[in-house]
């Protein structure tokens, strides 16, 4: 019943037009300089990094795929990738041998380390210094009113 | 050096993570919609929607890529998956037979049409419904100056 669109207006469809622009520029971005500098995508960067600031450098899979924000299906496939590497370990937890928890190895903290300067420094160039202070929190809200739309689980946590 | 590097602030990380959470999250709600209903993803769409919006349903494949905020290579990749499903056609333009003109076919007018509805819910639900009118102009403001930074010859435009 295609009459009962609720169409967007100019307005909506020019804001929504250039918050997908974003999406299909600024990813391709930051993996270009990860990948030349360090190897690594953007999503593998954000693994690493969530397990390094976690008790012990470990999370549960499915607690490191929430703080990563990708799905299970997809962190294990990178878990993997990280693993063969030798930047990760994957192990049964002590407390229930059903769960996977995995670590951060000292490979993976160097590895880290090595590749924070320059990922730093674009974020800083691409987003942070594009920024005021004050429109860098009201992204920080929309982002979040957008994403509990998308995934709803994550409102809980 | 790593001395110098300026690293994050607790309030400018927070905000990178979110937007980081959002780049991994959105762009893959918006492919599962379109791929499962209508078979194509979002960046298919956002082409053949670019070009259904142009005078004679055509653009230059340079024009092309700077609307859709896809590289050239990127673009020419899913032309060529387009043109081989019928949506599009590529052509030397009259003017100058060095350059390229994509064509929206009626089978990919047709195509789109019959996806819209789907993919307006959705960014609706996602995006439009999530945010004050006052945020969604925000927003846009917001992604033109990150834009700029990541893709400077964008400001020319």
């Amino acid at each position: 019943m295609p009459d009962e669109v609720e169409w967007l207006n100019q307005e909506q469809l020019e804001s929504w037009i250039t918050l997908a622009g974003l999406m299909f520029k600024l990813p391709g971005a930051l993996d270009y300089q990860l990948q030349r500098d360090s190897g690594l995508t953007h999503f593998e960067y954000t693994v690493l990094a969530m397990l390094s600031d976690s008790p012990g450098r470990s999370l549960r899979m499915s607690n490191l795929a929430g703080a990563a924000n990708g799905s299970l299906s997809r962190l294990s496939h990178v878990v993997k990738r990280l693993e063969q590497r030798g930047f990760v370990r994957r192990r049964p937890s002590e407390d229930d041998g059903r769960i996977t928890v995995a670590t951060l190895t000292d490979a993976g903290f160097e590895e880290l380390a090595a590749a924070a300067p320059g990922h730093v420094a674009t974020v800083r160039k691409f987003v942070i210094d594009a920024l005021t202070p004050e429109q860098l929190r009201e992204l920080k809200v929309i982002s979040e009113q957008i994403l509990e739309k998308v995934d709803p689980s994550k409102s809980c946590e």
